[in-house]
């Protein structure tokens, strides 16, 4: 059973190729620039490295979010071409649980923090690798209420370590880290641990046409959208 | 401070660069071709991928041992020239510093271990990220014996974890685990982070020219032809 996964959801991009368990390869980038310049070639590249045609993918692994909608967007896009072209199913993982598994040997609280702009973050807690709470869009000083509720240590990963580190260091009642830099963003390998782990658990795949991002808010030009219609029919009520 | 790291000393391939203390990003491949193969393209598109020259690295590290005598010969050699045309200092990393490196936070002992074949491995143990053997190599029933010491867990880590695992497990009077396969095998962003280490440690690095292999044991040419000569030595004498 060969799995292949892509992230794009944040900040860093990375692919992966898992074979039976074995990881064959994985490439990373934190670079600036978008995920749409380095995605493919990247996973080209890794598909030739290991000598693995993408035909002979079995599975198909994407972060569908929470994240930066665009970065959500270019991911989901590519694994359903890929998976749709090659006639093989989906899986899809939520970021943060992604950002959460490389760490989940922390002894306490991992809380999975993406960045999403405006003093927000898109978060979930988990320990020894079971989900605590659902992905869910809150300001900082919503999650310092949330976090002070554990009563163990708090090891902050994902693209919003720093930003959360920095509100939160010093609001808990617990000890409040950032995980190591290797681990801190969401790698591609474990994206595909996790399929592994669905499919493993009979979850079910999904086809290519039915993947879907997960954005947990509406974009920034819908929310506008929709204020615009808000004003537009107060005044027409106080006309 | 922009540090090119690379270790192929094991059974997988991996290059990494890091600029001042951020992981701009990683390759690596845990597959059946010969490391002359996979390195340098690697190299090269990881430079690509990342937008940065060769030219821009201030310092190159590599795995100089101990593992596959071939194996680092090749990234020796990759790292030799490139520090070399660069002219850029190297620092040289020990493949089970390595291995040790991305579990450092187990709690317990890490037990680095490279398949020496023969029934040998090349060993080191670490605790909290701390040295607490040198490197050597011996038999498993030795390592074994030593690993008995320990009042701890033992964690085992790097491309011999499944042989010595087969050993070890139930040989020991605390509890044995196999690093997890993401971090089972050396990853070129640990030696990346191990030669910063180093660096702001102040230890020195050397020039290309004197970058040199540490192979802890013979190669088995000279230790075959050692035999052959003791045995010349012997009939010569008995003549």
């Amino acid at each position: 059973m060969t799995i292949f996964a892509l992230d794009c959801a944040g900040a860093t991009a990375s692919a992966a190729l898992l074979c039976d368990g074995v990881l064959l390869g994985e490439s990373f980038t934190h670079v600036p620039l978008t995920h749409s310049q380095t995605l493919l070639p990247m996973a080209q590249e890794l598909f030739s490295n290991c000598r693995v045609q993408p035909s002979e993918v079995d599975a198909f692994a994407v972060t569908n979010g929470p994240g930066s909608f665009t970065g959500v967007r270019i991911g989901v896009a590519a694994i359903k071409g890929m998976a749709d072209a090659a006639e093989k199913p989906c899986f899809a993982v939520s970021a943060l649980e992604a950002a959460a598994y490389a760490n989940r040997h922390f002894d306490g609280v991992v809380c999975a923090v993406m960045d999403a702009r405006r003093d927000q973050v898109y978060t979930a807690c988990f320990q020894n690798g079971e989900r605590l709470t659902e992905d869910k869009a809150m300001s900082l000083a919503d999650l310092s209420e949330e976090l002070r509720a554990f009563s163990s240590a708090v090891l902050l990963a994902g693209d919003g370590t720093k930003k959360a580190f920095e509100f939160l260091s010093g609001a808990l009642k617990t000890p409040c880290y950032e995980a190591d830099e290797p681990l801190r963003f969401v790698r591609a390998s474990s994206v595909a641990f996790l399929a592994a782990q669905k499919l493993e658990a009979g979850e079910s795949s999904v086809p290519a046409g039915k993947l879907l991002p997960l954005y947990l808010r509406l974009p920034q030009a819908e929310r506008e959208l929709n204020n615009k219609q808000k004003d537009l029919q107060k005044k027409e009520h106080t006309k």
